[in-house]
């Protein structure tokens, strides 16, 4: 009786036009690239472009925030996106076994850039710094800029340079996912540039090569979206937009079955990292801290006032950032300080290794 | 190529077997009564039961945030209810001739108890003064207890009875629709229990018999839903429910072309009011009082600063709920101040007067 | 070995200039009017101006927030008022016998406009509709105005007169003291425009005539302060100012021994407030909410659960302001629905009446 | 005519009773080690124990947050210390020629632990996972446990001992100072759990060993405090105390003519940092970052929409701690992808090099 039920049979109608699927001992590699056209603008709400089994690796590519309007420094993008149309997704991918209360692993192989320049721009009425739709004031809007970021492949960097003014310098890049989510709970679709506990806009470094996000699985088939790729971004995204850039991407996933979690997470080797996405700043933090306390009491056996004196020492806390519809928090424990014990099943460490381990 | 677009062509599925039509001189009467399974639990994502025209009056029912369940003081609401099955509305209702950017009107003729009782209960991880899952803390959860309210429709009031001692007292009724809303922009679908732009579950005792709400139109025909039915509730409705009950509903609805409105606006006939639903609390509360200034602007001739002044003298502010996923603050302005002068093109008056007027 | 022991030791330097002591069958008058170098603006830190006995009624004036600086409509106040000079208090005034943990009583008496006009204005980064030394954005202020309202006595009304256009309005005064507060406690002594648990800069309209208004005692002597006369101001003092004037004050003060509260409450005849001053808004709105909880247990016997239940169906919420360093809400019950029984030793109906009871 | 002219005065006291004053080549060290009865419990109220000239360092020695009455891990800290004696600061240090309007520049040279243990607990009401004072609830306290960590001088590590189960890890330490402030502006005295715009209790793990704080001057002299040494903490200090303990601190004090600051800064060899303390969370991280902006501006000559956009994609935030009266996050901006450049005259590699740089 739940709208959420027609979409869960809607897999049978799985588009394999762009598919090349290669099957390589048992584990597959399948490759989809969206044309404009089959962008999403929300998080739910679609039929599957392609249905994966755990295990595969799925070759593809993201349009930048812009929904790949803006191609000069003087397009002015609040005139020249459509409407609604900011971070478009690629996806849903239909995930063979996820079911509600499921886990689904998404490890990122590979980020580059697709094309040859980044894009930031302040917005009117967007950003941490200025009145916005919800901090409402009465103040006149901060003027819209558009910044060119060259991107210069061989030295990994881009090069900012100032709109006033001569000065300009280069910023290592770290290119990561500024959306990663699956379809919500409770039958709700959202709009790209919201973040929440099916993950989302988060605009978190962390979404990046070598690391593998945990989601919870709210419908038959997960429904995967990526987009927004990310070429660098400081924590907070204070100004509203990262260097965006479209990215060609390539991503593993798997079905964790038997646990489940309220919000994302993320494993590195080196971290447990636990996410929060809510308003004020203070109750994303609460969330992903409380997730992390959890997270050592289940798989480490901690009592839960230990591991809350623990992490109160050795945890960090990362900004990710203060600018969208919720702001995201992510809470970070070193692995190196606990007892060695894969999580998930080892998901991390199964999905980077073997044959499609990153180069 | 939004999936809004699907959306707007199912209004030609109208049901209409429920529907009694009665024509007195050009104004309509059209009654609708949802079966349970026709009972929805989103804002947007669905077709509309029933298409009608402006000026129309519509007598229907709304079930009782329980979804109906709780059938006696010993029952456990969340056991009892199916999952996501909180706040089931009635509708959406299909309105000719509004379209996006356009403002809906609904104006309450009529709001009765349509049983014996309310229900009020407190939630673990709900409530104002609880651990939720948004504020999460470690904590374990306050007690699950339901009060049973007995009405009394001669003196029009609910009597409280203490679970602990023998206290009792009656609190007069003050109905109102905890939910009035519309499907949301952006092609979001959003849960029941959820307030936003798009009105939904406000929690806000204004939207009672005898006032205007003014909600904008995201999508073509609006799409009105309306539920939560409310006997009475104190500002802020800290325990998470109000005095719950299924209700009789009489509404009439307006199209007001011409006008686009961020934010939900209410009017009475003594008040102005404009609605913010976010967090945290201050961000609504900004909203409302910016949409009050924007609005003596706009309608009144008032200089910004001049209606900032005012406002800050002569204003008051309501918070309606403080404990769903975004808080409500209703900004309100007494109309004695002002010239006298019809807003909306003077909907207010026109869907309250004349051969539909609440006897 | 605390700062706080000089400061106890100080009433020996009592200032007694400007009393008039009048006995009346065993209750007192005393009249003080502050000389302008005898203002204070910190709550805390000072010697007392006067010794006064519990039952003391007190007769006194306090100058407007302007510092009494601003005295035509072209004077500018951040230009004109000397550095950290706002919101100046009378007092502070040492009551005999109240102690540590004790609650200090003060009813108010009589408020009056000591001169023929208010004055409002709006201030660079104040306000809840501006970006603020706390709130900081980028964008650049708003202008700086004032408004000059001339009082009706015989009306009792203020005129707004908008600066642009000509429309006026007259609106009804509603006086009461901006400010009213106690030495803090911890040592502390705070900014004249701060509200928190010693009461201080709450903005709050119930701080007016026929009231009760208990504060926790922190020191010996309790050391009261008043200040900032407002002759009406809306909920949320958005702009910054309500309209501001010096008032004649009369209080009569006492204090209620073996009970502590945390954070002020006030007394009306129909109604219980309860007082929470602090960022962000909500928590402000559980710092009321909880105390009213508190407030219903201790002294009328409810449970918990119980008490939260109740409230949540009856009570209503005022938001005082959202404009000085911290935000106040007051919750507030009605005493007609619960059983008739005198708080705090019947204190307030003991101060309003007798032979001081406001003619 | 302000309360804080008297305190002006007071340099005449200057206690030398513990002072060594050791000359060397116009450079000075001075040696103080407060007694117990000279600790303080707030920032701001107090006669200074020690003048100093620019230049001086000053060698000396803070007790721990808890007064130093836990000594043994059996020890119940809510019930041993007395009332408001947390936090107990050394100093005030009166530093010749700085003025309101000044700047304060501390470098710290040195920071060891002074025992062979640190102390972390949970306390009651208080907490990022806590309901507290401010964030009021219904719930029952957390229990009040004590950690107690030994150090390994060698290693340079504390080690954690869980106390239920048999888990320990050790703990690299970084150790910093809880608290470094001055008297705050407006003539208040501040509860030493406080950060605010004088520095205070920020529990910023920046204020460490190399680092250069800058503070702005409220009073003649700048009134200097610091304490509540912490050995290691991570971003946040979630239960609300790092691992606590004394400290031997070595700092050199400057002070800076011609320069205003709002909020605290920092400055490390390789970053520029500013901080904001206020509630909520996301206000303290715009004060930051408004900070950072105007810094960026002032001294790098950028156009301030070039400063938020740079900021926004290389800048980190990291939140010092979520539990105290007011939230502290730290703006972080990398001095390698700035013009080489001095920033306050250079003051920063001034103190740290010459004849007092670290061994």
């Amino acid at each position: 009786m739940r709208n959420t039920k027609a979409r869960r049979d809607l897999s049978i109608f799985v588009l394999v036009m762009l598919t090349l699927v290669v099957s390589t001992a048992g584990a597959q590699t399948v490759r989809y690239v969206p044309k404009h056209d089959e962008l999403k603008y929300t998080f739910g709400g679609h039929k599957p472009v392609l249905s994966v089994k755990p295990g595969t690796t799925l070759e593809s590519w993201t349009e930048d925030c812009y929904d790949g309007r803006v191609k000069s420094p003087t397009d002015v993008p609040s005139k020249i996106i459509l409407a609604n149309h900011d971070n478009p997704q690629t996806g849903p991918f239909y995930v063979d076994g996820a079911d509600p209360g499921d886990v689904l692993a998404v490890h990122i192989l590979k980020l580059e850039p697709a094309l040859s320049y980044g894009i930031s721009s302040s917005f009117p009425n967007f950003g941490a710094l200025n009145a916005t739709d919800y901090t409402a004031m009465l103040h006149e809007a901060l003027p819209e800029k558009v910044w060119w970021y060259d991107i210069d492949k061989t030295r990994g960097t881009v090069k900012f340079k100032a709109l006033k003014g001569d000065f300009s310098t280069d910023i290592p890049m770290r290119p990561f996912l500024g959306c990663l989510g699956v379809a919500p709970a409770r039958g709700e679709t959202r709009w790209t540039v919201t973040p929440e506990a099916f993950g989302g806009n988060m605009d978190c470094p962390e979404v990046r090569e070598g690391n593998t996000v945990y989601l919870p699985v709210n419908v038959t088939g997960a429904l995967l979206y990526f987009g927004d790729g990310h070429l660098v971004q400081g924590d907070g995204e204070i100004i509203g937009t990262a260097v965006e850039a479209a990215l060609n991407v390539r991503l593993k996933v798997d079905v964790i079955k038997g646990r489940t979690i309220a919000w994302p997470r993320i494993e590195s080797d080196s971290e447990l990292m636990t996410m929060g996405s809510y308003r004020p700043l203070e109750d994303a933090y609460r969330i992903a801290h409380r997730g992390m306390v959890d997270w050592l009491v289940a798989d480490y056996g901690f009592d839960m006032m230990d591991a809350y004196q623990l992490l109160s020492q050795v945890g960090t806390a990362q900004i990710a950032q203060v600018v969208d519809p919720n702001y995201t928090v992510l809470a970070r424990f070193p692995k190196k300080l606990l007892p060695a014990k894969a999580v998930f099943g080892g998901a991390h460490d199964k999905l980077k290794g073997g044959k499609n381990k990153v180069g």
